[in-house]
């Protein structure tokens, strides 16, 4: 592995493809289109593993990400936030190149968006299936009525189907809540379409939280699926029992900066702005940032959950652990952790090192402004 | 104020310049030197306001700010972190550049520093205060002179002084408690300096934390005081009765992307990618993000104690408030929010636009990676 002397976001490429591959083979078995959640990796580089899983749609979180996966190559993008009708501007730039879709959850931002818009855009309406974040509950009718309505009259907008995010999957105690979530949410999008299909005959029900994705064993009545974080999982997901610790794709590797045994801590270089201040419970109910893991050959080994980044402030991180955790390491030793949720801290590192030494940068890589 | 229509992070420069002369008058008065801790701001252009205000030497967080701020012209920087041993080659190069200090907290890593470094370098033994995160113990004399009679032994290495952060302070519930832990830190200090001073007749000591720094009538005993936040503070501050309202220099502006008056809530673009997840109290005794402050022109008014940044997801951000807020927002609109902690808030979103519509690049600036 490449030499390591500041916190480093580690990648490990072949379970990433094997994530990428797992999903994309389920999706085709069931004959949904996978639309993944680029949010997760922000990576043309890892973008193109997808494609060579058959991949050709995505789902993005912000205009500026569809910018980016735009500027790629990728020509079919759902931005899956409702729109923000004051970046109209930048969407009709996005609509001209490639077939753009958006979320709408009012018909104020739906009235907008056929005054302004002057491409050809994709419309779903964004589903709130309990999640409780953004959509429109599946029993108001009447509004969905007026959305559609509203879009039979615009020429340009063309209404694409119901889009919903169960995000409410993340707080399950158990495989049979997350389970029951699908279920659910399932059931909801198939009355809706019954109810559309005939006025609409080719409206898609989408839906796609990694924890719902990864567990259900078939994604049969969907028309297509969005999840993101299934490319690297990671704590977050493994204690939710939705994947197995082989399948976490990246680890944080850091420098370890001061030790004390006396109050069983080890410090690091690896803070709030490396691993985000998203928290998991450990096992014994604490929150932590990581949990550290052994250091192995090629990558990292086995989980201890008793050795937790307990603490952190902007770039020092303390490691709590058991005694004979403590003589192991050393100032200058490097630290393997899982972090709690690899999206922020994928979004914060702003690159990854493969487990092969290859640096693969996204859109967050940072340049050293020169001047001001 | 310039059109915003996506997550901004605002800057009020007049807000920004009279903290920094402040604390730049309060510092000359006591005779000690200001030595900023840039890591709140990592900006070059923010920087040369402090120079013109006679700041010579700043104080950074990892080598990497210290190699963008010696671009930018500053000779003499602190790296306030413990020294990790595996940047001695980076490290070398900057000595070789600038007047580099380092804090070291064990010996082995003074060891390694004697053994490597080939420029003249400064080192300050970091003293735990009681806040415990890194640093010796100040009754730990035995290895404070183990320390020096290594560095006493190196012709490159020099011993400056004993360096503090008292960040116990932001765990404060009075003013009274803050100013106590000043007291007590500064005795510490004073006495460790009384008991080198023979030997190291150029001894500084040097602390500080914002909350103490703000709050304190005087630096006197003090050589130096590097504390960061004061240029923007931010709620925490604002909560521990450090700074005013119209000390907090920064504000997220944030489109609002949905409404739902039912449920007391409104949905802005604005998530943990853009606030960080930490968290300051309400007076509510609530967890929150940010907290709502009212449209004002050329900047923004009065907090809305009672409207608070819930909940995040990666993008999105739930804002929480009473009836008759609810009817203020419709989407499209901008919401102002103070964020609980700027460092953090600032590092993410890595510009500035200040209320006159200029933009600040930080080092943090992201630019568009085309290709890979």
């Amino acid at each position: 592995m490449t030499k390591i002397t500041r916190p480093t976001l580690l990648l490990d490429e072949k379970i990433a493809k094997r994530n990428i591959k797992r999903m994309a083979d389920k999706a085709r078995t069931d004959n949904v289109d996978l639309r993944p959640h680029f949010k997760t990796h922000q990576s043309a580089a890892i973008g193109k593993w997808f494609r060579n899983e058959g991949v050709k749609s995505i789902t993005v979180s912000s205009v500026e990400m569809a910018e980016y996966f735009a500027a790629q190559g990728w020509e079919n993008i759902t931005i899956a936030m409702p729109l923000n009708v004051l970046e109209l501007e930048k969407i009709n730039l996005l609509a001209k190149q490639v077939h753009l879709n958006l979320l709408v959850v009012n018909l104020e931002a739906c009235k907008h968006l056929n005054k302004y818009i002057d491409h050809t855009i994709g419309v779903y309406i964004e589903i709130d299936p309990g999640y409780h974040r953004t959509g429109i509950l599946p029993d108001q009718l009447d509004l969905i009525h007026q959305i559609l309505s509203e879009i039979r009259q615009a020429s340009l907008t063309q209404f694409r189907g119901f889009y919903t995010h169960a995000g409410h999957s993340y707080h399950a105690r158990s495989k049979e809540e997350i389970l029951s979530i699908h279920t659910h949410t399932l059931t909801e999008l198939q009355l809706l379409k019954q109810t559309f299909l005939g006025d609409w005959p080719k409206l898609e029900i989408v839906m796609g939280d990694t924890p719902c994705c990864s567990l259900v064993d078939s994604f049969e009545g969907l028309d297509a699926i969005s999840p993101g974080n299934f490319v690297f999982y990671d704590l977050t997901q493994y204690f939710l029992d939705v994947c197995r610790l082989q399948d976490i794709a990246v680890a944080m590797a850091c420098p370890v900066i001061a030790t004390y045994p006396q109050r069983n801590q080890v410090v690091i270089h690896g803070g709030a702005v490396h691993f985000s201040k998203d928290t998991v419970l450990s096992p014994d109910n604490e929150p932590c940032f990581a949990m550290v893991v052994e250091e192995k050959e090629g990558g990292w080994g086995e989980l201890r959950e008793d050795v937790i980044l307990s603490s952190m402030s902007q770039e020092h991180g303390i490691i709590t652990g058991p005694d004979e955790w403590m003589s192991i390491y050393q100032p200058g030793d490097i630290v393997y952790l899982l972090p709690a949720h690899s999206c922020l801290t994928a979004n914060l590192m702003g690159e990854y090192v493969t487990t092969e030494g290859q640096v693969v940068p996204t859109m967050q890589s940072k340049a050293m402004v020169e001047g001001d």
